[in-house]
């Protein structure tokens, strides 16, 4: 097969289905205390970080799903100038949250320091400067251990873990325990938001476990979803808070608030993206509703 | 690996991303005069329609590209009696035209007879029953010197052709000639949908080359999509018309509609579907404004 | 890729290597209480048994593994009649073993009776009437236990076990302890061969300690080897017993007990085959001089 | 699929078979004049070197090729002091021949020069020095035109050639035409060798052909054959000339040439393995007998 390409990255999504993108170069290969990580060019989706074999993010469309996970819930909240966000060692979920004037202090907690350092080396691009912004406070920590011990409150908590619902100890930030712990780590107003895992019909649904699991401790849960080509398919993401809906704000409010809020142009989120990501395909809704699984610290719940 | 599917379709999606999934049985494999046909069995997707190495339906989520690809025209439509559709061999969306009870008459028009019959014998859900139907009217024709030389009118025009943006006959259905020609064949305030590719990012465009060159020939037309699992990601389609606008029909609206007019459940589309499928994200919409295409005979668009 | 195949049958030979060949059917897939089997059709190697993913034979090159495995012990000895074979369930091996007109009782010992019944009815070739054959005597049993209670004794045993390296109750028939035991089964002048799994770099050379266990019970040890291009390479085989060295037969010498005693054309084997896969190449002689593995019932080895 | 490889080369060995070993760097990646170049590192491997997707050698198992491929032509001449090699820009081939006492030139063509260059950078091993070597002449020509026009005479010309029958110019290298021409440019007593593609029977012979066709031309033609892992199977070579018949070589004077003739110590090449290489097995033996193919300038052999 003449010009065929030869080098290929390989992904099981689920047994069931593989993806495939060509390679181009490996511009890194190494193992932490936590994980396997490696960086991968690629033609298809530029540069790639993998960890523990699964792709986390490409270069061509980690805006997707950076802007997915923080701007709706950061538009949504009145004025957010506390952030927490658990996870996230790449930079880019700090990136969005730092684009946002209000924010004057942002905490990261990540404990996989090589995965920090191999990203601002190799994937400077993820971070674009976050980490040397004067109003971030980057910690090597469990996220569920610093939450319980600090005594800040947070305006809004964004949870951006990596493969939530397999087994290590990220599993623990996707019980029901954890959620109604997090209530007091709220500031008045509060509110979150986090990635569910994906939403296509290949992969069995974690995401309407995850969302009917938020509804034991939060009155208001807007689930959303949108594609993120290299994660092959839709992906689940939530904003959960007191009493704030999200889904009320019309196309018109979220562009005004993004004119006024946030200081760099946006590629993915605006009115029409807002309204089109919390309008869930009807047999997504269908799934949701018929689904009874509360994930708890003894039931919880592992996805492949 | 131990316990490891062993058995695989695989599709490349573009020369630089394969997708693969795991096959439980082959249930037929032939040629027709016009393509290689296969049916395959799965335990992702269920039982699958493969031409000439592609998978054109699966099972589980066939009910999405057909529900996607005809109800919002045909809701839009005040009152769509005489429909057209241009290929569609599997007969899933005649299945779904039918289901409106105001249409009087069907006119279905595909060259190839060996893909029907494999259809209705290897994967009769698809039709289910839509050949038997009295309203239903096949022929085995080429769709577009058919749609020249009848002197019918048609509510609605569905255009349901595989790989429209490939070398073949079919490409022609995909230029301003064509979509010019059309509106003769439309009754008055009569509309049309079609497919039009991927919009995955990893897919280039063909999609909004299709939209453009609709603009040459419509005045109103209104570019969605939805995520098909099975075609590795979202799929992108349009309504156009003359003057009706289907993104100005309101949740309640489209759920008042169904109601009144549709004889079956549907399991994707819904008022809230619709809003969902017409809110395209940020990125689709600035490259559509920025791409300047216009399909013609002389300078068709292949995409791979 | 126009006119590329789509359906693949891929096996990791080992954790780094993988070889995939497209297959045209899938005729049988089934699980027995042992293991899960499959019968598949490919336009590269015609039909195939699959046991746990493995493949096991195939239509197009079975004979080379199946001669390789019978004639040279076969015709080493100096008059087989009665021979035991442990495993070959596809009823190949006994096929070759009735060739000689010498045998006068074959006993096969086959724990998987579903193994046997579904390659008699897809794959019946392979056995091509042994087990109708007046000689034949078919058990369904654990090998090791027979051999271990039998009064019986034999001119020539042949181990032909699948994955003997692997977990499962076959390892015992790769021991120390059991080569010994064997030696009181066997006849005055008695013979036995195996097959010892992949000779090619790619793997981990199970095969020369094979070869050292070997070693421990008999005097003569003769390994050979030979390319089964369904395994992906080249294949380890030996012949061993007291006092008979089979290298010592001339290519003429062979030729003419294969003329006196076969009662059928053979395709693989005949005297300048016999030299040659006597001859191995110097660096698996290296790698077999420089092996100090013995394996034992409490020291098992398992490859991939 | 936990601690499964995720990066991948594979190849298409034949339209029905692929090979895929896993990668752990990409060292280099180019586009020659001629070709597409790779360097790739390997665990199984080693670090390999691929022309136009096709693995031409690997750090593991080249030893077993080069030596293959000079070796016995050179063991069988009775005193090679003029060589010319076609081809083998990697450089081993050279080292090898330089490795005999008595050579005391040595002509090597190669056209691609970046082949050499990458090769003497990524993959220095390869040549070993022997582009240093005082007795080297390296040209880059091509081999057909300058056997044509020099005046030199060669007691052994070895034909090294990437891909022999595919279209390019190489094919005509593999033609009665060439062999034709070559006895001309033989010392007295001169002798050749080349290398014919695989021989497994999952590939269509052309091997049976080149030795047809290297029959027209020479009175004594010896095939031969051994397993290269990297290539997916076992390799065609053959050695050819007027009167000298490597077979007639017992292991002893095998073994007796080398020691006195040989400055390095051989891993693959001794006298059991001259032995078992020359040994082919009967059916390729049948399959030769019955192949009339001759090729031709005008009627050249393409395989896959």
């Amino acid at each position: 097969m003449k010009g065929m390409e030869t080098n290929w990255f390989w992904e099981f999504v689920t047994p069931h289905f593989i993806q495939q993108f060509s390679i181009s170069d490996i511009l890194y290969t190494g193992e932490s205390e936590y994980q396997s990580i490696q960086v991968l060019d690629s033609p298809g989706f530029g540069k790639c970080l993998i960890l523990d074999g699964k792709i986390q993010c490409s270069e061509f469309d980690e805006f997707i799903y950076h802007e997915a996970l923080v701007h709706p819930v950061m538009i949504a909240h009145p004025k957010p100038e506390t952030v927490f966000v658990a996870g996230g060692g790449e930079g880019a979920t700090l990136r969005e949250v730092l684009a946002h004037r209000s924010v004057k202090k942002a905490v990261m907690v990540d404990l996989d320091k090589q995965v920090v350092d191999v990203c601002r080396q190799h994937l400077p691009f993820l971070s674009d400067g976050a980490f040397d912004d004067g109003r971030t406070e980057l910690l090597r920590l469990d996220a569920m251990k610093y939450l319980e011990e600090t005594e800040l409150r947070f305006d809004v908590v964004i949870i951006d873990l990596t493969e939530p619902l397999e087994e290590g100890p990220a599993y623990l930030l996707y019980t029901k325990e954890f959620y109604r712990g997090l209530l007091d780590r709220l500031a008045p107003g509060g509110m979150m938001s986090l990635q569910a895992g994906s939403t296509s019909m290949v992969i069995s649904y974690g995401f309407s476990a995850v969302i009917r699991t938020l509804r034991t401790a939060f009155e208001m849960v807007a689930p959303y979803l949108t594609e993120v080509p290299a994660f092959g398919g839709t992906w689940g993401f939530a904003v959960a808070s007191r009493d704030v809906d999200p889904t009320r704000l019309s196309p018109d409010e979220v562009d005004g608030r993004i004119a006024e809020r946030v200081s760099k142009p946006l590629r993915f989120y605006d009115g029409v993206t807002h309204q089109g990501i919390f309008s869930l395909p009807k047999q997504l809704r269908t799934e949701m509703a018929s689904d009874t699984r509360i994930i708890t610290k003894d039931q919880p719940l592992f996805t492949y």
